[in-house]
């Protein structure tokens, strides 16, 4: 990833998760994420409420069944001039490995405070990993 | 739409549009937007420069070839106690009755001052509407 895409993205503590639904429809949903080696997004399954405890979460279930996804990384502004983004395409799945989940977390703990301080992020907790194979930019990154 | 997801959605300037590719991907940008009559959304295909003028527009195309798209309207805050969003699921097609058009134009410079004043939505551009049939709403509304 280039430098300037990369230093826009860590500026940025929320970004938006698209994947597909078992039927293809497209569902997106607001993200904490770490990045990670220039192409590896984390993003955990925090603590933060969920509609529905009694099911399984629409982000994983979508993404066992289709790994595409997208994240978008976007700067608004009312000076319209200074607006941007960074669409990275991409192949998600589940961090299954203990040392990388422990990695992950260690990351997501150095980008966010309430990670820290607030137990969001507890121990073991399932974090997604997405393998960027595609970055599109616009605007004044 | 009940009158709490209309407020919150109309304290965003900035909300994010999910197509479908041809093959089946997500594709995901930020867009401006107005509300018309509780269930349908506009956004322009305004003046804002687009990464290559010689090719159809990426969202055009993919609406075109399947309707289903998304958009999500999220707050995001350092307390995480006033975290929202709202993800509404619709059909989506490209204006074409020119009342409609114009009516569309007119609720988006009243959102807009940038529309307003900067010459940003020429008459006549091409207007996103999309019907929107399902809202998901999460969090501190």
């Amino acid at each position: 990833m280039l430098a300037h895409l990369e230093k826009f993205i860590l500026s940025l503590q929320v970004a938006r998760l698209s994947t597909l639904t078992p039927s293809g429809a497209p569902h997106t949903i607001p993200i904490c994420f770490a990045l990670f080696d220039n192409d590896t997004i984390y993003t955990p399954i925090d603590t933060k409420p969920k509609k529905d405890i009694t099911k399984p979460l629409k982000r994983i279930e979508n993404i066992a069944n289709n790994d595409e996804v997208v994240v978008l990384f976007d700067r608004y502004s009312e000076d319209w001039g200074e607006l941007a983004y960074v669409m990275a395409k991409g192949k998600a799945k589940l961090v299954s490995d203990e040392q990388e989940n422990l990695q992950a977390m260690r990351l997501l703990e150095n980008r966010y405070i309430q990670y820290r301080d607030q137990n969001y992020l507890p121990r073991g907790a399932k974090i997604i990993g997405i393998r960027v194979y595609d970055y599109t930019s616009w605007g004044n990154l």
